[in-house]
C-alpha cells in the first residue's frame, strides 16, 4: 500500500528520484473549466528552486515544468493533469562516495532496510527534490482555491532563536518574497539571514519554523472524525522533509492555559479571538486558519560526524558539495503548496455533505 | 467523502452519537488467526471511561463492548470485527438548554454550518464519547502488534506548567495505571492532581501533554512520500478531540538546534541518541518511536462565557453538569489506541514492499 | 486490504456471519438532511427475506433492522448510519455435518485456503445472508436517489429456459411484487414458478437472469477511465453470491451486430434506440440504464455429489435442510440495492466534476 | 472523485489525451527488487499498436515508452514507476469536422454533458489510445506475476458469428501472435479475417468476444465481500472501451443449467470440471481462471448515420479517416493487461490476510 498519493477528491500523485529522468506528478480530480495560469505555476516552482535565494544551496536547477495532459487552451478538462520536470543538473558523481555510507539524520539506512535497495544518488526519492512536484500540484490547487476566494500565505517565523515579533495578524504577507529569508517581519530579516550565514560559515545548519495562514476559507470544510481539517493539514506538513512538529492555532502554548483564557468568545460578528486557529471540532469556522510547522536543522553538514557503512563498520563522514544551511526559506512555498492541496481537497469533499 | 475511516489495510470505521443508541465501529482488515482477548479490550475501555479516575467527570458510563462479528471461539476470522457499546447513561435533558446555544470552543456552530443540522445532545458525534470506539479498535490492533513484539505505552508528561522530570527513557511506564493522573513520574503525581483539583474548584479547566512510546517496532514501517510513519501518527493524534499539536522526537525543540547537535550519530550498535524519535525519512529505524501530543484545556467550564445563540444574539453561558477539568488522564488510552491503529496498519502495509 | 467496503463517497461497509451475533453495516457518506423512511427500509428487507416468497427456502428469518446511529428524528445527520440485524433463527446444528466437508460450488475450500480458518455454520460470512446488509444500505441509497428523481427497478427475466417476452420497455415493473417469481411479465409467471417447483421436487436447482432498469438518472454520472458507470455497476452485481455474468444494454448480443445496426442514432429529442443501455463512454446519457445479471443454479442441492473432506478424502454429499431451488426471485431486491448503492455514489461523486 | 486509478496495493493511474502531449501513467505499489524487462514492455505495447495487425487501422503510431522513475539499473526501487508515451502521429485536423458534432455510440455528448468542455480531437481522453498506458502498466504487473508463477493469456474467441471450436483447454495460446486475428484456433483464422475485411469493405464494423485465461494463480486470491476476484476482473474488463459484457466461467450459459449439472465435483486431485472459472465465493481455487469479454462493433463507421450537432440540430455523419472495423484483435493485449493488473493487486493484497 504505497504512500505517493495525497487527497481524496483533489488528489496528487508524485513520482521521481532526485537523479533519475525527472520529477513529476498527476493531479487527479481538478474540476473541469478552471483557467490554468501556467506562468503562476512556474513562478511557484522558481520560489522553491535551489538558488532561488542567496541563502540556500548554490545548485542551479533549471526546473521547467511541462504539462502533459488535462489542459486544453489553458482550461482544465476534468481529466488528470500530469506534469514533468526533467532533472537537468544531475551531478551523480557527487554522491559516489555515499553509495556505501549511511548519512546521519537521513533516510539512507531506513530506506535500504525497507526496500533492500536504494537509489543513493542525492537521496533518490527521499530527496527534498520530490517537493518540486508538490509545489506544482499545490499551484494548481491554489488556482482552484482563488476561484473560491481562498488565499494561502506562509512566512518564516523563526530561525534558530530569532523570531518574528507580534502575531501573524500584524504582519504583511506581501513582503515575504521581498527578502531572501522569506519572513513577513522586516525587522528581523538581518538577524535571520546573519544567523544562517554564520552557521554556513561554521559548516553547520540550523532549524526554523514557518507560520501559514489561509484566509477566506468558507465555514464547513473538514470531515469528522478522522479527517478533521487540522488533522489533514498536520499530516500534509509532517510529510515534508525535515518537519518535526505541527501546531494548529496556539498549539503547544495552550497546554499551560486555563479554559477561561483559551476559549475564543463568540460574538454576533465572529469569534473575539482566534486561539483555535480557525477550526473547531475539525471544521473551519470561516476565520483565518493559522498553523505552525517546525523544521529541524538540515542533516547534511560539513562537520565531521560518526556513522557506519553498509557493512556496519564505523566511518567518519564529512559532507562535501552544496547544501542548504537552513531549509525554511525554501520551504515556504512547499508549506503553502501542501496547505493548498489539503484545502482544495476539502473544498470538493464538502460538496457532498448536504442533500442539497 | 466522509472521514469516519482510518487506515488503509488495518482499517477502523467508527459510528455513533453521544446520546443515540450507541457507539461502535468496524475493524476491517484484521488478519485471520489472531487470538482476541476480550478481557483486554474491556480493560482498555474501562481506562477511558468517565469515572475511571477520581480526577475526571463523575458520570458513570457503563461501557460494555459487544463483539458482533469476525471472531469465532476467540480467534479472528479475517472478516470485519464489528462491535457495539450501548449508550446507557443518556441524560439528554442535561442538554436541553444547549439546543439553541453555541458553546465556545466546541464544534456546535461549525457542525451546524456544515450539515445544517446537528445532534445537540452531548455534542452528538463531535463528543469525545466517540473515542470509546477508537479504544476498542486500538485494543484489537494492540493484540496484533503484541503478536509481532511491538509494545505501545503513553503517559501524562505535563499538566499546565507541571512537567515530568527527565526523559521518557528514565521513567517506568508500568506505573502509569497506579496513579489517577496517569503519569509515569511518581514525583509529580501530587502536584499534577493538585493542579487539576484546583482548576476544578475554580470552575475552570487546564491543558496538558501526553508522551507516547512504541517499543519493538521493526525497521521499515512507514511509506514514502505522503504516508510517512510520523505523518500518519500525527494525523491520528490531531484527530483526537482537544488536540492542538503533535511533535515527533525532539519536535519544536529542534528549531533552535544546530545540525551538529541534532543529528543522531550512527554506531554499529544503533543510533547514539534518539532525537529523531525512531523515524528517519518517514520510516522506522527500529529504535523507540517517541512523540508528544498537546491538549488544550477542556472547553466546557463552569465560568461565565460570552457566546451567541442560533439566532445570532449574544448570550452568557455558564456550563452545568459533570465535566472533566483536564482531559489528559483519560486521553492516555486514546493516544495509545490511535498509535496502535497506525502501527498495525503500517505493519500490514509493509508486507507489500518487497518482491520477497 | 479487505473488501468489505463499496463506494467512494456514498460508502457501505458490511459485517457479520450467518450464524454469529448478527449481520449489519455502516453507511458512511449519506448527506445530511435526508428524510429516512424506516418502514421503507424494512419493506425492502422483507422482500429479500427467506420465506418472503413461497418459492424459496422455508426458513423464517425474523429480520428486523435496528438503526444505531446517524439519524435523529427521522432525518440523516451526515454522520455514519450504522445498522444491525440480529441473527435469530440460527440452527447451527444443521451444519455440524459440514464442518469437515467442502461443499461443491461453495466457498468452503477457497475460504479455508485463504484464511486458514472458516466459520462453517451456514457458510459464515460467505453466506448470502450477508446480502441483507446490502439491502438495508441500498434502501437508504434509494431514498437519496428518489430525492433526485431516480427510480430503480428489477425483475426476473429468465428462469432456466423460460424468458419474459418483449423488451423491458413493454413491461410494467409495478407488477413485480404481485407474483412470487418477481417477474414483470404476467404471461410467464406460471411457467417460471412451475419450473422452480419441478426442480425442487427433483432435489435440484436452476439458474436465472435478472434485468434491472434505472430511470431518471441525470446525464453525467460515471467517471472515466476505470470507474465507468457500467464498470462499477458490473462489479457491484458480480459481487452478489451466485452471479456469473453482467451485460450492459444489448451486451453479448452486440457481438454479432454490425456497427450500423448497433449504434443508437441520435436525434434532437434523444437517442432513437437504447442498445447502449443508457451509458456512453462510461457516462450516463439521461436515458434508461438497463443491464442484465446472470445467476447460476444454487450450489446446494439434495442430490448426491462427489466432494472431499478437509483431510482430502473423497466423500459423497447430499444436502439436508431448507434451501432455495432458484435464487433469482429473492435476488431481485439485492440487485436493486446494489444498483442504488452505485448510483447514489456516482450522484455524489459527480458534484466535484465542474469548477461551478 | 475521479476514476483514473485502478488497484488498491498495486495501483495504476493513467493520464493523457489522444492528441495532447502524450499518454502515460504511474504504477504505484510495485514491490522493490523486481527485474523490469523493458523490451517485454515495449513488445506488449507494439501488440496493441494501430498498424500492428493488417486488419486494423492503418495509422502508424510510433509508440515508444519512456520510464521516468522507479527503476534503477533494471530493478524496481519500490517507488512509483512513471512512464510516458509521446503522441507522435497527431493529425488533429482530421477531427476539425467533429468539433461540433456528436458521434453516435461515442462519448462525445455524455462527456460534454459531464464536464461542460471536451477535447474533441480524436475523442480526447475517451479515446482508446488511453489503453496504451494500461498495456504498459499491465506489462509491469505481468512481470511481477511471472515471478510468482502466474501466466495470463487471451485470444479472440468470436468475431460476429464466427467462433473458435472447442474449449479453451484444447487450444494453444502460443499461436495467438502468429495470426493477425489473434485467435488461438487456426481453423477459424481465415473466416474471422475474411469477415473483418468484408465489413471494412462495407464501411461497417463488427463485434467480437475475447476469452482470457490465467494459469498458476495461487489459491486464496480475492477479497470478500465486494472485492471478489471475478468482480474486480469484471470491473476492469468493463472499463475497456467498447466492452458490453463480462462472464466468469460458464457465465450466462449457467442460467439454463441444473445445479447437479453445473457444480464442479471436487476430487482429491482438484475439481473434476471448471465451470466456475477457477473462483468460488470470489476466491481463486488454484485452477485456471477463465472469463469472457464481449465487445460491441466499433462505433465509428463509414456509413451515413443520423446524429445532432452541439446546437441540437440534426446532422448526417459519415466518418472519414482510418478506423478499425473490429476492435478485438487489438484488444487482446488490453484484456491481458487489465487481467494482470487485477491479479497483481490481489496477489499483494493477499499478503495481509493471515496473522502469519
Amino acid at each position: 500500500m504505497p504512500g505517493n498519493i495525497i487527497g481524496q477528491v483533489f488528489r496528487l500523485t508524485t513520482f521521481g528520484e532526485s537523479h533519475g529522468a525527472g520529477i513529476g506528478g498527476v493531479v487527479d480530480g481538478c474540476p473541469a473549466g478552471l483557467h490554468i495560469d501556467m506562468m503562476a505555476i512556474q513562478t511557484e516552482l522558481d520560489r522553491r528552486r535551489p538558488g532561488g535565494t542567496t541563502l540556500g544551496t548554490t545548485r542551479q536547477e533549471a526546473d521547467r515544468v511541462e504539462i502533459l495532459s488535462g489542459v486544453m487552451d489553458g482550461v482544465s478538462l476534468g481529466t488528470p493533469i500530469a506534469f514533468l520536470i526533467r532533472n537537468a543538473d544531475a551531478r551523480s558523481s557527487d554522491y559516489d562516495a555515499l553509495k556505501d555510507v549511511y548519512r546521519p539524520g537521513h533516510a539512507d539506512r531506513t530506506w535500504e532496510g525497507k526496500y533492500g535497495i536504494r537509489d543513493h544518488r542525492g537521496g533518490g526519492r527521499s530527496s527534498a527534490r520530490e517537493t518540486a512536484a508538490r509545489v506544482v500540484g499545490g499551484a494548481i490547487a491554489r488556482q482552484l482555491l482563488a476561484f473560491q476566494g481562498v488565499q494561502v500565505g506562509a512566512y518564516v517565523a523563526q530561525v534558530g532563536e530569532v523570531r518574528t515579533t507580534g502575531s501573524y495578524a500584524e504582519l504583511d504577507l506581501a513582503t515575504v518574497w521581498d527578502n531572501e529569508v522569506r519572513t513577513a517581519d522586516p525587522s528581523v530579516v538581518t538577524r535571520m539571514s546573519g544567523l544562517i550565514e554564520q552557521v554556513r560559515a561554521e559548516g553547520d545548519s540550523i532549524g526554523g519554523r514557518i507560520t501559514c495562514i489561509a484566509r477566506g476559507v468558507p465555514p464547513g470544510l473538514g470531515e469528522p472524525v478522522f479527517d478533521k481539517l487540522h488533522a489533514d493539514l498536520g499530516k500534509a506538513m509532517l510529510s515534508i522533509n525535515a518537519v518535526k512538529g505541527f501546531a494548529i492555532g496556539n498549539g503547544f502554548d495552550s497546554i499551560v492555559q486555563r479554559g477561561s483564557q483559551n476559549n475564543d468568545a463568540v460574538t454576533p460578528t465572529g469569534n473575539r479571538t482566534n486561539r483555535s486557529g480557525g477550526i473547531q471540532g475539525g471544521i473551519s469556522n470561516g476565520e483565518d486558519i493559522v498553523f505552525d510547522v517546525a523544521f529541524k536543522p538540515v542533516s547534511t553538514i560539513a562537520k565531521a560526524q560518526d556513522t557506519v557503512d553498509r557493512a556496519g563498520a564505523p566511518v567518519v563522514l564529512q559532507a562535501q558539495g552544496r547544501h542548504d544551511p537552513c531549509v525554511v526559506p525554501r520551504a515556504v512555498p512547499i508549506v503553502e503548496a501542501m496547505a493548498c492541496l489539503v484545502l482544495a481537497d476539502h473544498l470538493l469533499r464538502q460538496r457532498a455533505s448536504r442533500v442539497r
